[in-house]
This record gives structure tokens, C-alpha cells and sequence, in this order.
């Protein structure tokens, strides 16, 4: 791979973008920070990532834009923006893209695809990737980098015309993340790959916002505890519902990862105490919605789903 | 009736103790008030009910004591004490009450009168009664009254010998308030009016602490008022395992009711607020425990009970 002439750009240079635009640089790829508020911060300082895990890391200078049509046209793009933007997103998306692009939404939640793909060009390939990561935002071009980083990414839909097609894609951003030392796989199927990041997701980011707190806390009492298990198997048992059955002992798995993490406060609270919307439609109404077309009621999850919508109006 | 020779005891002068023990004395009752923290302050200024319903009313001088042993034996004795203090009030209740005496738990919950039973003497009567009024404390020996009173009476256990006897004792505890112009019922199945009452508690006090808002802006927000009305109908469904049918419209009646209230914020709500203990085990460990062991799970209202209890912690 010639990494210098594999063009990457980043829509949302936020935690995320910036987190995985910085290591694909480092890496040697030919990265492109498309940024809004933070540009003039990221122009004079570049993006700094302060790694529990890799240290600390500077892209410096890093090739950062303020308007789309500055950026040279990117073969790979990763979206880091929040799914709430997502439909502004979809022509500054097109204008950055190649001809035959891969689009990457390193979102959470589901349909988050479903939404964006209508107002996408045709030629434009469309991939999701789930990050188990980490990370947020601690000043303009400066992300805090806390645990873990794998990225696992699905097909969704485009012009690969066939399922060997879509694989060698899916194949090829996977390796694109492993040659900048992150982990990460590729799913055979994005549905279920949201489905399944849902899991951590569901109880943890709701429950920072209702109960005022981080992953320690959370995981230190008995009721808190119990109550992540709860919406960990109402998730697996809407995943079922849909006709996606998750990896036995998926939930025990994340539940135990969360144990060991540092302490982690969720992106969604970080959205809440900075009074940015909540990615509610992504990761509470859409899996909800999916489930009850299936028959399948979730009570405690449309509670808390009740819950912070009425906290986020 | 001799209304000045009933001799009426009020143990725990908060809210509930205040409102009640004042309209009684004012009817003429020979009320005795009990209190602790504020028994300074009831004895210089007497007990004042500052109403949106009956005016300003002043029971000065109040018969306040601030020890049991110099409490005349009554007749009548009316908790309003949180149910968290039941345990410690047994033996307090037992001094001061005559042969023979009637008690009334003046209180929210399920099983708060199987809890105290076994504390207090055979010969005396205990009977529960639900009060649906807004009232609160707004300094010692003060208490804001913003709407509605009624209190319904249901007989729990005690040594009436037969269902006639029960009925007399119940219907002369309602007749009593009657005669301060209190609106008060008789209830033939005391379990079901705690499940009735129930139905408002569940979803009002736990959402006021859990999202931090008063019952107007509850009742203005469509996400808020699906999730009090889930709740409702929860609390129906379990009180339906439990063996009580209750009334057709009932929790579409108290939504209603809510509605058209003051804005008002339920005591959970200012126990939270003021970091007393909350009354987790009668609102939602008890209903809870009940409906499980009929075979009924209220998964919304065992996620709020876990929230609520993480909290509380």
C-alpha cells in the first residue's frame, strides 16, 4: 500500500475524527481535516491527541480546510460529525468525495445509513464503523484519548455489485485502520455490527445523562449495575427480534470491559452538559422503531428513552 | 359528636401532620401535636397553614410536646412521619396512644401497615389512610396548602372483631375529617386504595426527583406525559396480579386531575432536594416485590426504582 497517495479526508475533526485522522497521518496516509469551528485553532496548532495508550501525538502542520471546496477530492472519507447532522452532512460529503469513494459513518445508533444514503450520490460507496473507543474533546484540535480504539466496519450499499465486491472494500478500509495500528474488522453485517454496539451504548449514554454520571460510578452500585444488565438484554432481545442474533455472552463481554475501563463519562453526556442535541433519533427512536416493526416491545428502553427527551427539549 | 373530647394525637408535624392536625383543632378536636426539630417553633408560634383552599389558619396555642411521656393518651392518632421512620415510631406510637386506640398511617406506599404491625400493641387498631393533597412544609411549624385534601380510610388489622366493627371504626375515622371539612371515604379493601394511590405516586414522585421538574412541565411535554402514562398503567397492571381490579378510567382520571393542579412538586422531591432518605421501599420495592410474586414483572418501574436507588445512594 502506498500509503502517501491514499487520500482521507475527515468530515468532524471532533473525538472521534480527530482521534483516527491523527493516527492514519502519523501512519503516513494523505489526511484531510475538514473542520468548522476549530479550523483557526487546527491551522495554527494542528491536531494534538493525548493517548493514554500511544502517548502523546501531534499532526503538525495538519492539511486543514474551513470550506469544502478547498479539499482536494478524497478516496476515503470518515465522518466523525454527530448523526444529528447528519442530513446537512450529505453535500459537503458529496463535494469532498472522489469519483467511486467509500464513505465511512463512524457513528452510533442505527439507520444512520438509511437516512444519509437518499441525499448521497449514486457512485459514492456507503460503510459504517463502530468505535470502541475512549476519546473526547477537551479543547479546539485536542482530543484526550483514554482506552481501547478498534473500529469495525460493514458494506451498507453503493455500486459494488456484487458481495465479493463489497467484501474487498470493507477488507480494504479494515486494513487501511490496521496499517495505523488501530484494530479493527470487517463485518459481513452492518446491521448487526449496530445492533451490537447498541448494546454499550443504550444504558450507558442514556444513563450518564439521567444519572448524572461516568462509567466508575455507574458500575459501583448494585442498582445501576443491574439496571445497565436490564437494558443490555432488552437490546440483545431487539437485536433477536429483528432477526440478529448477537454473539452469545456479547453483553457479558461489554459489561465486563466497561468494569475495567477508566473512569469514561459518554459522548451523549458531554452533548447534554454543552446543550448540543442528544443523538436520541440514532441510538434510541430507530432501534426502537425496528423493534416494534417486529413485535417486539422494549418498555424499559422507550422509558429512558421517554426520559431524556424530555431532559434534551 | 363531642368533638372537644375526642382527643386526636399527631405524630410527625410535617406537611401532612400540620394540615390535617390544624383543620382538626380548628373544628374544635382536642388535638395534641408531637413533634422534634420543630417543637421550638410550634410552641412559640403555634402550627400555620397558609392555604390556596381555606385561607391562612393559625392553631396558636398549639398542645405541642416535645417528648411522648408528656402527651395525654389519645384516642386517635394521625402519622404523618415519612414511612423511612416506621421502625423507630413503634414504641412512640404505643405511648401515646389510649386503650383501644385507632392509628392511622398517614402515608404513601405499600406495606407500611405489615411493617409496623408486628411493633405495636394487640389492642390497638391501625388503619391506613391516602391523602390526595398538595401540601408542603415551608418552615417549621409552617405548611403551604396549594390544593385538593381528601384522605380515604381503610381499616388494616387490630382487634375488631368482625367486618361490622371494622366498618364502624373506619367510617367514624372518615366522619371525623368530614366534620373539619376534610373530604373523606371509607375504603372496604385498604390494600387497594394504597394500589390506587399508588398509581399517582409511582410516576410523580420518582419523574420529579429523576428529571429534576415539577409536575407542570411534566404534564406539558408529550415524551413526559407517555412516560407517566405507561407508568399508570403499569401500576394498574400490578395491582391487577395483586388481586385489585381498580376503578375503569382511574389512572386517566388522576392524569387529568394532575393537569388541571398547581404546579407542584411531590415530597420525593424535597426529600431528595434536602438529602433525606427517600421512600424508595414503600412507593416501589413493596408494589414491586408484590407484583413479582404474582408472576407480574413492571419492568419501567423496576428500571425507575434502580435509577431512583442509584440516586438516592
Amino acid at each position: 500500500m502506498n500509503k502517501a497517495k491514499v487520500r482521507i479526508g475527515i468530515i468532524g475533526t471532533g473525538a472521534i475524527g480527530g482521534f483516527y485522522g491523527a493516527l492514519l497521518a502519523r501512519a503516513g496516509f494523505d489526511v484531510h481535516f475538514l473542520l468548522r469551528s476549530e479550523y483557526a485553532a487546527v491551522r495554527d496548532n494542528g491536531v494534538q491527541i493525548d493517548s493514554a495508550v500511544h502517548g502523546t501525538l501531534k499532526v503538525y502542520p495538519a492539511q486543514a480546510y474551513a470550506h469544502v471546496g478547498q479539499m482536494p477530492p478524497c478516496e476515503w472519507l470518515l465522518v466523525g460529525a454527530k448523526t444529528t447532522a447528519n442530513a446537512e452532512l450529505a453535500a459537503v460529503i458529496a463535494q469532498a468525495a472522489a469519483p467511486g469513494a467509500k464513505v465511512v459513518l463512524l457513528q452510533n445508533g442505527l439507520d444512520v445509513e438509511e437516512q444519509l444514503r437518499p441525499l448521497l450520490p449514486e457512485h459514492l460507496h456507503l460503510l459504517g464503523g463502530l468505535c470502541f473507543i475512549c476519546v473526547n474533546r477537551t479543547a479546539p484540535g485536542v482530543v484526550q484519548h483514554q482506552a481501547l480504539g478498534a473500529v469495525n466496519l460493514g458494506y451498507h450499499s453503493g455500486p459494488a455489485a456484487s458481495g465479493a465486491v463489497r467484501q474487498g472494500i470493507t477488507d480494504e478500509g479494515a486494513a487501511l485502520f490496521r496499517e495505523a495500528g488501530i484494530e479493527s474488522q470487517a463485518m459481513a453485517n452492518l446491521a448487526q455490527a449496530r445492533w451490537q454496539k447498541l448494546v454499550w451504548n443504550v444504558p450507558y449514554n442514556g444513563l450518564s445523562v439521567l444519572l448524572r454520571a461516568s462509567t466508575t460510578p455507574l458500575m459501583a452500585d448494585p442498582n445501576s449495575r443491574a439496571l445497565i444488565q436490564a437494558l443490555m438484554a432488552d437490546v440483545v432481545e431487539g437485536a433477536r427480534a429483528c432477526g440478529h442474533e448477537l454473539p452469545s455472552g456479547y453483553a457479558e463481554h461489554l459489561f465486563a470491559i466497561t468494569a475495567q475501563m477508566p473512569d469514561y463519562w459518554p459522548s451523549m453526556y458531554h452533548d447534554f452538559a454543552q446543550q448540543r442535541p442528544l443523538e436520541l433519533a440514532a441510538i434510541y427512536a430507530a432501534p426502537l422503531a425496528r423493534a416494534r416493526a417486529a413485535g417486539c416491545s422494549l418498555p424499559r428502553i422507550e422509558a429512558l428513552h421517554q426520559a431524556l427527551a424530555f431532559l434534551s427539549a
